[in-house]
């Protein structure tokens, strides 16, 4: 097809798909005789990927390149993949975080271990959630780890599903690609459905007063 | 304090703070003989919940501005205030969504009524759901409303502990900041849970072969 109908089909606008191109974050088509190019599937699917993780995952450019870098190594192991792509929806965390960060990272560590879930060293999550629980603590809200335990619960059994789910997918690239897309989608589900509860609680709670 | 020790004391710097003051997202501090300001404990803790919005919640000074407006306005009602700070997080939906995106929102309405979920008809959450939904069924992910049930009645428990939990705050804005603070923070919380789960279990199921 052609860049006007890869612009129609991904529904991502031309001067977009020609940044991207330019970026590298999208392969080029196939060169015509007309002087111009042919594009596919792969493209359209392509187009659908980038715009999922900047709209969707809030990556910047160079965030997107990272991740379709290590989609598209064949050279790493699929778990070096899953891994490789889920660091690379967030920032490195910081060799020396400050004092109180540092404190709430101990306390998840431990937590981990506790699970007997194995998280490599520098994978971004422990850090942001140590940091997430500094928050929480400055407006007084009370957190110990133990309170997460029953999210924990929940996500590792939908985590269980979803990575089987990917890992059944007919090839390494579409196994990464899937887990990447579930990843950064299946958590803004879940976010909004959470603000959905908490406008309905809240409507249900204060409908007979103030 | 000064505005150095509000800029210790709160973690953001001195041209960031005096960035906020001209932006009116922070309130003066009271003059001084010496012709300075001083700031006290609420300008610290208006400081972190602006950080936090922009931060954790990711949203743009307009939108951090238009959040705070709705946490001052003393003349709203609390849940009025709930619900306005809560639509403020994220874009308000187009009027006009395109075809497959309206079909999917009819199915998320349909689903908040069989819930009895009452969400006011400007609420940016149905609508960024059904988009959700849209990606998802793209990367042939099969959807169903009926998919999200558990995680809306652990939503819902979460949300019914949460708003009791704003609602017995001493006053006013200290209930909607920390509904405010607990939608943005939370969220994230549950999405760093969830990546570490999806770590822990590509390890585990990946760790005797590939």
């Amino acid at each position: 097809m052609k860049v006007s109908e890869l612009s129609r089909a991904s529904g991502v606008s031309i001067p977009s798909i020609k940044y991207y191109l330019r970026e590298g974050l999208l392969h080029s088509g196939t060169s015509t005789a007309s002087n111009q190019a042919d594009y596919d599937e792969d493209h359209v699917r392509r187009l659908r990927l980038i715009r999922a993780l900047i709209d969707i995952g809030g990556l910047p450019i160079a965030g997107v390149r990272g991740v379709l870098a290590a989609v598209d190594d064949e050279g790493t192991k699929m778990h070096d993949a899953f891994g490789a792509v889920m660091h690379g929806l967030a920032e490195p965390p910081p060799a020396e975080p400050p004092r109180d960060v540092a404190a709430a990272l101990a306390e998840v560590r431990r937590w981990l271990r506790a699970r007997g879930w194995r998280i490599k060293s520098k994978a971004p999550a422990p850090h942001a959630l140590a940091e997430l629980i500094v928050t929480l603590r400055q407006f007084d809200f009370p957190v110990a780890m133990a309170d997460f335990d029953a999210a924990a619960d929940a996500a590792e059994q939908s985590a269980e599903f979803e990575v089987a789910y990917s890992l059944a997918k007919p090839d390494r690239t579409a196994a990464v690609e899937n887990m990447l897309v579930g990843t950064v989608v299946y958590e803004r589900v879940l976010a909004e459905i959470r603000r959905l509860a908490l406008e309905a609680v809240s409507a249900r709670m204060q409908s007979n007063k103030r």
